[in-house]
């Protein structure tokens, strides 16, 4: 049951910019007030990055307001005036908000009567200039300190979230305690926009929704299917290196399996079905999960503890159902494949098991150049099934497997899932997100509704330890992430287009028909323009328009020398390579391709055992 | 919307045997009249190899009844009787078979009344001995021409077919003009036996079909699995070499798209659906053909008659409902991987694509050891869709890329789907089974109903031609086949384990590992018995029964000389090549393995155009 991965939404804590973005909504606030008087205030919050303040305004708000707020903003921080915090009788403030028109903050005051029990019968509220507005503070001195800040777009918030209540208008900003800060905050964002894949999978053509298909299902498209293909085949080699055993299962299942697992009743609402059959005698889901279709290979005959561990992996198509507001590109979909396996041994083999799964976890996210691991053990929750000796034991095999590497991690009290204690691997991406990486779980539930056992040394049968994991986890959200990871720019071993042939002339076409067909036979990916249509110059920026990895110029000069022009992606104008020859280009592209793919300190493969599934 | 492939349902004809077959279905009804007095005969036609009598007996047939039958009739057979035609007036007939108590044949003779018009009155009956049938013959001369018989099996039918009427006994026998023939078809019936890619996949544990998960669903196990993923790889190395582009698209899609197909409407009742979404307000289907979703691939943007033809590819899994009596191991099942590709292009490359196509699937077929192709041409049906000119053309173009090739085929005259005119290719297997293989069609109808188009040369909008095929067709049918084909022994590249590695005792463990380091290097799958538990004897037997491509017997000898004991599968026990150096068998096994994955003569790949797809 592992979950489908992604970027982890920011979690909260102590923000020390709190005070700053705090009173920026305010100045904000106070800004509209003076140039659309009759205003109402909602709430004005610090959060991730800046602040928003929702308000009632007179007439709508639109983007071109955001720039005469601004100056009315910059207008009261140079004019210095300080924050002054005050007490007030609760009556007194309400009278105050009335007599101004502040209904919102009426019915806040009113709710804290109801909510907030110890009430003592005043309430805080903070002042600046004119400015008047019920809060709790802490806020900045004053205005000055409030020097690099932007409004960034307007939204609708309905009244304390309650659709049948007013629609505010809901302005953000950020603010930044220096000019650079703010700078690099505002670059960040746009880096964050140029990269994102569903951006890149249009202008690449990399990948497609298409509305008539059906919202939330990715058709991939040639470029992106290589990419997927690379990786799927490398996934492969890897994990039967390491002694797993793959295998093909159905997308649908009748219902009793989904009854017998529990998806049914703890994850129905998620899955697709029921598909009748037999004149609506049997009843089918599509499979949201592979757990059960494992198993059953598992327990395709009885199996002797001399098996274990049996490590058996799927790239596993499953489909889930998402509410059509939550689709995002390749990143929230409602059909997506799982890098899955599920490993099948004993307690005594599972801290063993669980760090080789967790060292070549490590070396996947190494490997595509995520950084900055940080590790969590999540614990039993409150409510869970199985004894509290299985959940020691579970949670004593994944604190002993990261025991024994030494590598620090967090626990996460009680962040387990239901039927499992489990390990994350959360991960930064090239431009420092926090990104949800690989998950293994020690999986207390389906072993018992399923029954699955071996037989161990006495002959007796034994329940088997059901481990998943997740590397990839979703392949779409995965590759989704590595466009943006990667900018569109994949590296070498994985890029659709590893090399592009710009012949100059026609004159030149029968070399660089040789030069492709040389590159070729070392099974490299090549686009030759053939016949060249447009001008070279026009050739060689759809080349790198493309994201060819390289592009390699050849002319007379070129074919009389049997060399080429080299001109590494990303390369400026005066950075091409001239007069190299073929043979040693191709020798450096092919070591570089299978260097990327498998580094040299990428921890070697078990011994044989179990390497021939006979 | 190529069709599911497979076994070709054996056609009827004229066969010679036909008399012989109908006289010893009335010698095997005469005998069970002889033996079990009261018996009322239904029909007793010729059938393909032999033949069946359905009979009302006072008591129940069963399995040890046949060898009295059998003997009665070589008595009948020995007394070399005549059988005699003669002509009756029908009510004479009525009288004679009432008052035997032969209701079935008054039954039969009352509607000839009803069903044949041109009645003359009369009916011909056959009589051999005692026993008299209503029959039009011909038969052989006496019954001393039936030598070569045997009685096979007992089913159940209904009279005429209906379940509402009484259910007789159906004999089934076969019968040769000689022993010799007779001899060989019952080994050839042992031999598919044999061969039946259920018990080999159970007995190899290649695959299994789990009752809880869903029946015509299939698992494929560990070792087939690998079987699978050497063929796919394969075939998508093959058809990347040959300007394929291969995406991966989604098993669902709204409903609107399968409206918009006509697939709903003339297939619906294969198909898996609705699923509701969206409290009902969407309705979703399971893909039963990769169709839709390759036109959605083409329509991702506006594509130029410079980019055609665009050969789409995709193994891709689809599922139909077939009946639960109808399914049957991996062959008819009711969900299945296509090797299924839609190739765009324009009128003038429809017929050059078409023989590329055909090119392909002949040397498929011959790579996988398929024998004596048939082609079937498969021309407008009666009831169709497109214009006569539409299927001139369409048919014209099958018809010229067979021409040009000068390879004979067979027209079948409106044997075309309603949507297409189609080439079939049928093959024979290892024991001279007929089988059907690749199929290649123009289809007239989708193009329309999603408005395929490109921009042409006068940059108008132009219809594409859509051509679809499949080589494989199903990968569960075909890989099923090719269990029977091989019988479980897979050649070298497909199979799951190519070399199997036996240290005769504990101390030639250490050379045995760096044997299997040595060829797994060389990325062959091997297995290593460690610690080798049983004695040598049986681990090869182990071996045999897992199918290793080789075992390799390695002792003290073989670790001083750096040598192998070598067996390859199917050698006897005397044939062992002894003192074979490793390096010189790793060398044969590799180029062994390479050969027949790529024979030499295998077309050679395109040239570049479209081998990259940027």
């Amino acid at each position: 049951m592992a979950k489908q991965l992604g970027r982890r939404a920011g979690h909260g804590g102590e923000d020390p910019l709190q005070p700053l973005r705090h009173s920026t909504a305010h100045l904000m606030a106070g800004a509209v007030l003076d140039l659309f008087p009759g205003t109402k205030l909602g709430i004005g919050p610090a959060i991730k990055d800046g602040f928003y303040y929702d308000l009632e305004t007179p007439r709508p708000i639109v983007p071109e307001d955001l720039g005469r707020i601004e100056a009315r903003m910059r207008e009261v921080a140079a004019a210095d005036v300080p924050f002054e915090r005050s007490e007030m009788p609760r009556d007194e403030a309400l009278r105050l908000f009335a007599e101004n028109g502040q209904d919102f903050k009426v019915d806040l005051i009113r709710s804290f009567d109801r909510a907030e029990g110890a009430d003592d019968g005043t309430v805080s509220i903070y002042r600046h200039g004119g400015f008047v507005d019920l809060c709790k503070g802490p806020h900045v001195e004053r205005t000055g300190r409030i020097t690099a800040f932007k409004l960034m777009s307007i939204a609708g918030a309905y009244w304390r979230g309650d659709e049948t209540r007013p629609q505010l208008t809901r302005i953000y900003g950020t603010v930044w305690p220096t000019q650079k800060e703010l700078d690099a905050y505002i670059d960040h964002l746009k880096e964050i926009e140029r990269r994102d894949h569903r951006v890149l999978g249009r202008d690449l053509e990399l990948f497609r929704i298409d509305d008539e298909l059906g919202s939330g299902l990715v058709l991939w498209l040639p470029r992106l299917s290589v990419v997927r293909e690379e990786l799927e085949s490398w996934w492969r080699r890897v994990h039967r290196a390491r002694g797993y055993t793959l295998v093909y299962t159905p997308h649908m299942a009748h219902e009793r399996t989904y009854e017998r697992s529990g998806h049914l009743e703890k994850y129905g609402e998620n899955m697709y079905g029921p598909l009748l059959l037999d004149e609506g005698t049997q009843r089918f889901w599509i499979k949201p999960m592979n757990c059960p279709g494992h198993i059953k290979v598992f327990q395709s005959r009885i199996r002797s503890y001399r098996e274990l561990p049996l490590r058996i992996g799927e790239l596993g198509t499953v489909y889930r159902y998402e509410r059509g507001g939550t689709l995002h590109g390749m990143q929230r979909v409602r059909g997506f494949t799982q890098d899955d396996s599920h490993i099948f041994c004993t307690w005594a083999q599972a801290q063993g098991e669980i760090g080789k799964v967790f060292d070549l976890a490590m070396e996947f996210m190494r490997l595509f150049g995520y950084s900055d691991p940080v590790i969590y053990l999540s614990t039993r929750p409150e409510r869970r099934l199985g004894t509290d000796e299985m959940w020691d034991r579970a949670e004593g095999a994944l604190r002993e497997a990261l025991g024994v590497r030494e590598v620090p991690y967090k626990i996460d009290e009680g962040g387990g899932v239901f039927y499992a204690p489990k390990i994350d691997i959360k991960v930064r991406d090239a431009i420092g997100r926090e990104w949800q990486g690989p998950t293994i779980q020690i999986d207390l539930n389906l072993p018992e509704r399923f029954d699955v056992t071996f037989v161990n040394e006495k002959g007796e049968r034994e329940r088997a330890v059901m481990i998943h994991r997740v590397l990839f986890g979703s392949l779409e959200r995965f590759v989704g992430g590595l466009i943006e990871h990667y900018a569109g720019s994949f590296p070498l071993w994985l890029n659709w287009e590893q090399v592009a042939v710009v012949p100059i002339r026609e004159d030149a076409l029968e070399y660089a028909r040789s030069v492709t067909a040389r590159l070729e036979e070392r099974a490299l990916r090549v686009h030759l323009d053939e016949p060249p249509l447009a001008d070279m110059r026009e050739r060689i920026r759809e080349a790198q328009h493309r994201r060819a990895s390289y592009i390699l110029v050849v002319g007379g000069r070129e074919a009389a020398s049997g060399t080429v022009s080299v001109r590494p992606r990303g390369a400026g104008k005066g950075e091409e390579e001239r007069g190299v020859a073929l043979d040693a280009f191709l020798d450096r592209v092919v070591r570089e391709r299978d260097t990327q793919q498998l580094p040299s300190d990428f921890s070697p493969a078990e011994p044989s055992v179990g390497d021939a599934v006979g």
